[in-house]
């Protein structure tokens, strides 16, 4: 392998799901995992699958779907990413892992333990002989089943350096190929973490033959710095996600890590398998998927990253804008020219248009989206590549519905009652109307979608934006909720064995901004009806696929 | 001066306030202004006075009102902050600067001029001899005028170093007492920025008694690194804004700056004068003013840096919580417990919590406060102070009205005909009334504002979010929107020199989103129709006071 290669390891599934409120169905995992393999990173960490049966199967799906070769695709005009499981460091977890990942073609196991003295003592508590031991053990056991097999010392950085060495060395000899260093608080400068790195690769026995891996967190606004302190001491693998979401301040940003080696090669003298021109895309639906927004000014990503203001120029000698622009904006797929179909374009250009846009659609779902397409293009004068991404991302959606949206009437304003009736079509395919008042006319309508549901919720978060310029714009909204009756669905942290109570996001977009409000909520209340073993009846189910067919 | 001091020089104002969107009417700057030197900054820098009159007007409101010692304000319970004006390197802007700073206490000019040889040629069009011996008349004319000046070598990173060196030296003999080094366009790395902070302590003659400052932008990512680096270098001030916004990807954030010297101070042996509790209600006023959102996982001051997820801990062993905590959310001003007032607290109730929440209010403004805090204790359970400062805020920007919403009524839903009825209270106090459909309530509302006021505006951006958790939350609206005649406001660009059609942010909340819609538009309307000069009559504001009062 090229020394000068940095392997992208993309944990947006895992440790960016992690995030409150990113929780991801199946569905939205394995689209994800589809843009991450365009962008070309080198391994997908594609959940936790002793989580919950829900990691479980969604990591399984992306093995099966992700991790191989396209059907027919003999030429590899892809990489086939190596697919990731996580387990702590016991039998189960690692069992589960491997049933996860072992279909894909490049399987990979990454099992952790932490090696500080304060982790040890009072979260394992077990001797470091012990914590040896069973590292040793169990990367020994889960190498038995798959040949990649990567480990982190968890809490390195609070680690004994001289203890660190030891254990790392023996996770190597029992059979890992990367080892991960993690700054799972996000404490470190750029200095103690470089130093930490180049201690490990001078002290670690048996190292030479490894990929050590960096990993870390946002908490000082240092995790891009950290991350390159580490790659410049000789790490040659990076643990990222896009849009840098994940716990608290989240985790080193991939766009971020990859887009400064690619702008300062010249220093680094360093390259990545990415497709620089994926990560606006991969950033927008992680966004919209997760319902994390990205800020204005976030780097690389964010709206006003490449933003140049309207204006003529006094100055005419200044000709050259490289002298304020560092990247260009096309280079991370960012397009200025966003027109892209008129109101009479057919079926065909919107089938070759998706697909330029990289969607994968059946027939019947560009029949859908077609539909849905002539409808906009009659409320709206321009459809741009942002209008059909929220299109096509809010029919994602409805292939989960059990309850659907079939009638919304809403009265508001400074009156002082609210009023929202609205009209659903529950799992056996029967409508139901009910009339609400509220303190607005997304509460409103929210209250009468709970009456006809049945189901109490709490509301975290509820957030609207514009897809494009002008008033005439698809509003596209992001809710996030909770049942109320939280034990409901739980999942494990692997961190710390916490259960969690699951959030659930939702997703709708329409130029009513109310409308767009209603199928958010109603997306959020399916995701959490269908993980809690809720179905449409058959009859109903084949009724909706014939009007879609 | 303690040598382990590091000086925040606030650049929200200037440079981050330079953001697209992030334009402020003067009012705003002056609340912003304020909770900066309630945060303790050492510098405000407060704008660019040659921009625009109103540029100027700002600045001089702000020298004045929080340049000097609150009155009756004897003991100084709190620091006055210097009161900085930006220059280009002429005696126009100078003057300019002079006249907006000079009622300030502690009054400081800040002029430029680009040291690299791509600007002195292309942009400058002057030899680099021409540059010292400007750069030596222009610090020596901003001297004669004000005692404290600071110069920055604009493009400083892609300058020679020796000659870098030379004309920081003929700055310091003309007179400037602090230098400042921007990494203009966020392309170095932090080893990079470090070395040449080391090398300009090291060449410079007469840097010995200066205050050398460090000013970083993150379009890789790497900012607070950056500034960090520098200051290991010998800075001892450092350039930030509040949340990081500025062009492009913005410029170094305050909070991760003041809170990794904070939480790391071990290493760092560095102290600021900043009080952190104030960081995130600073945080949140600039981001409502401007109308730029901060992302949930923003370092420090987004909404998931310190969200500790709910759920049981099934492991008893892990009893300190610090375990995965580098910071306390207190430290930062995020109060955990935040109900606050009930439904029956009084008047009296509602002013002490203001004032302890740092707001200034007028008796009419505590009136008009308490007033609509009733009505929305009339419709909201819980009343948080997330809740209470987005009334107060929304009130500011009622005291610019010139058109004021006085009556909505919208009927929207999945029938396809959205139609709204906007009555407003006009510039001469008369009611008006228009009905019109649209796409969805908001283009319909939108529709019908404008052919009342009669104006025509681009909307570039539409933000709803949730005050606070669950469904009858307030919904606070932002809005960005541009005179369709754009040519009719400009300002200068200190940088470049190019001239800049402003845009508009407007704000509104109320728990209607539609109603909140309307009043963000028409702020946004107002403050561009305060801003080509429209006012409303004598005779209609009298009235409206007369209702306040």
């Amino acid at each position: 392998m090229n020394p000068n290669y940095v392997r992208i390891f993309d944990t947006t599934l895992r440790d960016g799901e992690q995030s409150p409120g990113a929780s991801l169905t199946s569905a939205e995992k394995l689209e994800i995992a589809r843009i991450l393999a365009r962008l070309g990173v080198d391994v997908i960490e594609a959940g936790f699958p002793a989580a919950s049966p829900d990691d479980l199967e969604g990591v399984q799906r992306i093995a099966k779907e992700v991790g191989n070769p396209l059907p027919g695709d003999m030429e590899l005009t892809r990489q086939v990413p190596v697919i990731c499981g996580l387990a702590r460091a016991n039998k189960a977890d690692i069992d589960t892992a491997w049933q996860a990942v072992r279909h894909a073609a490049h399987p990979r196991i990454h099992t952790f333990l932490a090696t500080s003295p304060i982790h040890m003592r009072y979260k394992l508590r077990m001797d470091p002989e012990d914590v040896v031991k069973r590292v040793r053990e169990m990367v020994a056991y889960a190498r038995s089943l798959c040949e990649d097999v990567e480990f982190s010392p968890e809490d390195a950085g609070r680690s004994d350096p001289k203890f660190l060495y030891y254990v790392l060395g023996e996770a190597i000899k029992a059979g890992a190929s990367t080892l991960n260093i993690p700054d799972t608080v996000g404490y470190t400068t750029p200095e103690e973490f470089g130093g930490m790195v180049s201690g490990i690769l001078a002290h670690t026995p048996g190292i030479k033959d490894i990929v050590l891996s960096v990993h870390t967190h946002d908490d000082l606004g240092l995790a891009t710095a950290n991350a390159l302190a580490g790659i410049r001491a000789g790490a040659r693998q990076v643990e990222v996600t896009v849009n840098g979401i994940g716990e608290r301040a989240g985790n080193t940003s991939l766009e971020e890590v990859v887009m400064a080696l690619h702008t300062r090669r010249a220093i680094f003298g360093l390259e990545t398998g990415i497709d620089t021109t994926q990560i606006a895309r991969a950033s927008r639906m992680v966004s919209n998927y997760t319902g994390i927004p990205v800020q204005p000014n976030k780097a690389i990503v964010g709206s006003n990253a490449f933003a140049h203001e309207a204006g003529i120029h006094q100055d005419g000698m200044l000709k050259n804008e490289n002298t304020y622009e560092i990247m260009k904006p096309e280079t991370v797929g960012v397009n200025r020219s966003r027109l892209v179909l008129g109101k009479h374009s057919g079926r065909h250009a919107l089938k070759v248009h998706l697909e330029e846009m990289g969607y994968e659609l059946s027939t019947a779902e560009i029949d859908l989206a077609f539909e849905r397409y002539k409808q906009l293009a009659d409320k709206k004068k321009v459809i741009t590549d942002a209008d059909l991404e929220a299109l096509v991302e809010d029919q994602v959606y409805q292939s989960q519905e059990i309850f659907s949206l079939d009638g919304l009437q809403v009265a508001c304003g400074t009156m002082g009652m609210p009023t929202a009736t609205v009209r659903l079509r529950g799992p056996d395919g029967k409508q139901m109307v009910h009339a609400a008042v509220g303190t607005g006319p997304v509460h409103a309508a929210y209250q009468a979608v709970d009456a006809l549901v049945g189901v109490k919720t709490a509301l975290l978060e509820f957030n609207v934006h514009a897809v494009t310029e002008g008033i005439d714009a698809l509003g596209e909204v992001t809710v996030r909720l909770q049942a109320d009756n939280g034990s409901a669905f739980q999942r494990t942290s692997p961190q710390n064995g916490k259960v969690h109570t699951r959030t659930y996001g939702g997703y709708g977009a329409d130029t009513d901004i109310i409308v767009a409000s209603v199928k958010a909520y109603l997306s959020a209340l399916n995701k959490y009806l269908h993980s809690v073993g809720f179905h449409r009846s058959p009859e109903a189910q084949a009724e909706i696929e014939m009007k879609v067919a």
